[in-house]
């Protein structure tokens, strides 16, 4: 099993790994290599066995990895065997298409629960959710012990918001809202800002 | 000016430095330090200092950097002083909600045209763009010079959009597919997938 003193870059690139190798599988491949896992991610194949064998011994020498036990282990690596209750706060364009994405109940997520502020969109249907009130938030929250958030309000609220989650116990926080989030520790923040992605890139042309 | 020697890892933070510098001026900060600023961010102020370091002078020892300044020169280093066009592929739920997405402007990017392959969207309009054919990308990325490109298609068609991209001259490639493009040495790639970030945070749970 994991061991905690993994650092945090390692684990960064398991869901890479893991998002691969299921594609390997679903198109039919039942054995891979570093090397070849390498080439889909552009990642140096050393790479790939180093930051596996923090986890154990996965392959054999010369006869590359098992595609399925690899998405197994790595499924079990990351607790995505199951599903986790997701609540999404935000039900405006961006979190729409996100109550709507298909893509995350085959990996581990299920939103169960929608939020908005605005007295217009509670009620309302999207994608199968009725959106709930956010001053319901951290009771709902407690009750159904949800431990992720999906953060899709404009900036201005998107603290305030994190400190609700946090309260009601939330322990994980996937933040849309363009702006850095303050968190206790034992919370986790990760960031989604396409903005900063280009920025990114454009340094280079 | 940026040497082109500058670890990507130090480039792929100025973004999230120049978005906290840019809040802190429109709150009417005009003095931050790298204390000051890493506590925003979680980063520790030495790594601040060493970051910046790389592109000159910013700050007086004891006196600070002024933010407007800073956020003047990580616009220059990253190109964002001006607008750069970007390609949107993909006119589903989630590229419509980047179609209408208000927050690109004033960060230095401006989508300019919107393409998808389904005879029934094509021509219909969102977020005040008409929909165009995508069988016309290559020809209309190629007379408009677009360099950087945002993909919002299936994950199936991906690849095959990188590819067309690539040919007409796109050299930044904003990849919103759960999955990893092949692109020759040249262009990049960035990745959006919620999952991969929920996924990097289970495992802590």
């Amino acid at each position: 099993m994991a061991s905690p003193a993994i650092p945090d870059i390692i684990i960064s690139r398991l869901p890479i790994y893991l998002r691969a190798l299921t594609r390997m599988a679903s198109e039919g491949q039942a054995i891979t290599s570093s090397k070849d896992l390498g080439e889909r991610l552009g990642i140096s194949s050393a790479q790939i066995r180093k930051d596996l064998s923090h986890f154990g011994e996965f392959g054999k020498q010369g006869t590359g990895y098992q595609v399925a036990f690899l998405v197994e282990k790595l499924g079990q690596i990351l607790k995505v065997k199951g599903e986790w209750e997701v609540a999404l706060v935000g039900a405006g364009q961006l979190g729409t298409a996100l109550a709507r994405y298909q893509g995350f109940s085959h990996r581990g997520f299920h939103i169960s629960v929608v939020f908005d502020i605005d007295p217009a969109k509670i009620g309302q249907w999207i994608g199968g959710y009725q959106i709930l009130d956010q001053n319901e938030m951290p009771r709902i929250l407690r009750e159904q012990r949800i431990r992720l958030a999906m953060v899709a309000v404009p900036a201005g609220s998107a603290q305030a918001v994190a400190d609700r989650l946090v309260e009601a116990g939330v322990k994980g926080i996937l933040n849309y809202a363009p702006i850095n989030l303050t968190v206790p520790n034992g919370v986790r923040v990760q960031y989604i800002d396409p903005v900063v992605h280009l920025q990114r890139m454009t340094y280079y042309l």
